[in-house]
């Protein structure tokens, strides 16, 4: 059989995607016991060597707010820098922007709501007051350091119900008059289905051509892999992804793990996408992950192995003959 | 806010789509224990009020192969038969064929693969035998019953490998020639992705315009509802899907569960497009599934509910001051 006939490897001319690992940010922080650092710190280094792009390491919160990720200066001094990976920390406020400054991150990622009642839930701010707290930020950081900035709820909001999409595109508007170049559509709580993702992530697409867009969804209803291909065809290249589906969201209800990455970045493989992630050492790391937590994860990859995984015919379908054993069919 | 911009409920032209059902089938088939006669009828008669378009009800197969579907006929005599839905059984031979005929069923499907090595491995025969098998049944049945034909590993083999589009293209061409005009495409062992999806299922919908075409798709990876997706961008608008995520392949090993109807009737609900399926009276059967069984099951939705549920604001987010309140921003 020729490969390329299968379909399997041709469709999308090997387009090149970029994987961004927030497993150490946004799954920690949400773990009930704290991670020890070296633990972290280990996972962080293996993750590097995979060939994600960029890998959120930390959070620069309040260690009462968020005690997992107490230790974030530490983690960021202990890990060892890959080239050709970016390495990010969520930053809330300019406190915590001047803390990741002096670790010498890659990029500090602001997170902010669409929706007031996610913003007052998570943030205890409006997203006015995101915004303004945005411009403080960038005028001490920008030239700096590169700067993203999340927006959470861009698909739904847990509290408030639909977002539409013209709220979207007024907040990306802002933060684009802000000198903002980098923004993320993050489906928080899994609120987005694919029609939905391909109308919004096209239009912010076609309007702004030149900002990089990265999409965040959750595997809350299943569509996160479905919700991944709808933003793919709207001409989105970046993903974020938590390593064996870790994370959620504290502060809104039913708000199950990220996509986990193993299980996208072996879609995307199996699709012909080229992300430059060794899906073996992903695996295994995901495996270590595992291995450190008091409850199961969610990744499909981990349980069933890729879709090449070969096994060996049952004995009795290697015999010559078949007579008498069709009493199995079904 | 206007609800069309949320881009939620406009984008296909709520198309027609149809689900059908296979738990009773596929799901209790691979039980450990023996569900009793009058829950599978309880069971199908609630899944026949929920407005999906088929139900395979059981397999007239031998009961030393699969004990536990033993019941086949009691079942069938049990059901209550709601006008609308197609009640349908599996058929694995002419002996088959004859029961269930003598039942009254509205379509029988015969399953075959299409590589050789599921084909030995599931149906002890090779994919001819089930071809010359088929003639026989078609020349019994053809005009006093429907006649579906599922091609299992249409998307890969776990014992052979890829699976070319051409040879599953040669199967149907062999199917429409015994006078087939139902044919399901079935992902047996969830190796399929959406780029290959599309591209297979293009092609054979291209090729016999005319053929009711269903897709069948296992979770395994993770992709099942990307891969939905991707069939009905390629003009596919039947899904085989099972009821709590039931079911899987006794014969493959690593297949994990059907696509899960709850979860694939929520999206396609929220993409818009009209399956006719009432998701809470769909949910309300998956629930008592559930109970019934000695094992979690694999239902997004019944976890998360349907991406508009809506949660209370958490009392300190909704008092008139912020102040003080920010040491949680993350």
């Amino acid at each position: 059989m020729r490969r390329e006939d299968t379909g399997i490897m041709t469709s999308p001319e090997k387009s090149r995607v970029f994987i961004q690992e927030v497993a150490p940010r946004d799954g920690f922080q949400n773990e009930a016991g704290f991670i020890p650092t070296e633990r972290k710190i280990a996972l962080i280094d293996a993750l590097g060597a995979t060939g994600v792009a960029k890998i959120e390491v930390t959070s620069f919160t309040s260690s009462k707010a968020i005690p997992a990720l107490a230790d974030a200066e530490s983690v960021m001094a202990g890990i060892r820098r890959h080239p050709g990976v970016a390495y990010a920390a969520l930053v809330p406020n300019v406190r915590g922007c001047e803390r990741a400054l002096a670790c010498g991150v890659d990029e500090i990622n602001l997170v902010m709501s669409v929706s007031a009642g996610h913003s007052l839930a998570n943030l205890r701010r409006l997203p006015a007051d995101s915004l303004a707290e945005f411009e403080r930020i960038v005028g001490m950081a920008a030239g700096e350091v590169g700067i993203a900035v999340s927006l959470s709820t861009a698909f739904g909001c847990p509290f408030d119900g639909p977002v539409a999409e013209r709220e979207v595109v007024d907040v990306v508007e802002r933060l684009v008059g802000l000198g903002i170049v980098s923004v993320t559509l993050c489906d928080t709580t899994g609120m987005a289905n694919p029609a939905q993702v391909r109308s919004l992530c096209g239009r912010v697409r076609a309007r702004w051509p030149g900002l990089q867009l990265t999409a965040h969804f959750h595997d809350t209803r299943g569509m996160g892999l479905a919700n991944a291909v709808a933003a793919l065809e709207a001409g989105i290249d970046r993903f974020d992804a938590s390593l064996s589906g870790l994370g959620g969201c504290p502060y809104a209800p039913g708000a199950s793990g990220n996509v986990c990455t193993e299980d996208l970045a072996h879609m995307l493989e199996a699709m012909g996408y080229r992300s430059g992630v060794d899906l073996g050492a992903l695996l295994d790391a995901s495996r270590v992950l595992a291995g450190m937590l008091d409850h199961p994860v969610s990744s499909h990859l981990l349980e069933a192995g890729p879709w090449h995984r070969r096994y060996p015919l049952p004995a009795f379908a290697r015999t010559g003959s078949m007579a008498g054993l069709r009493r199995h069919a079904q």
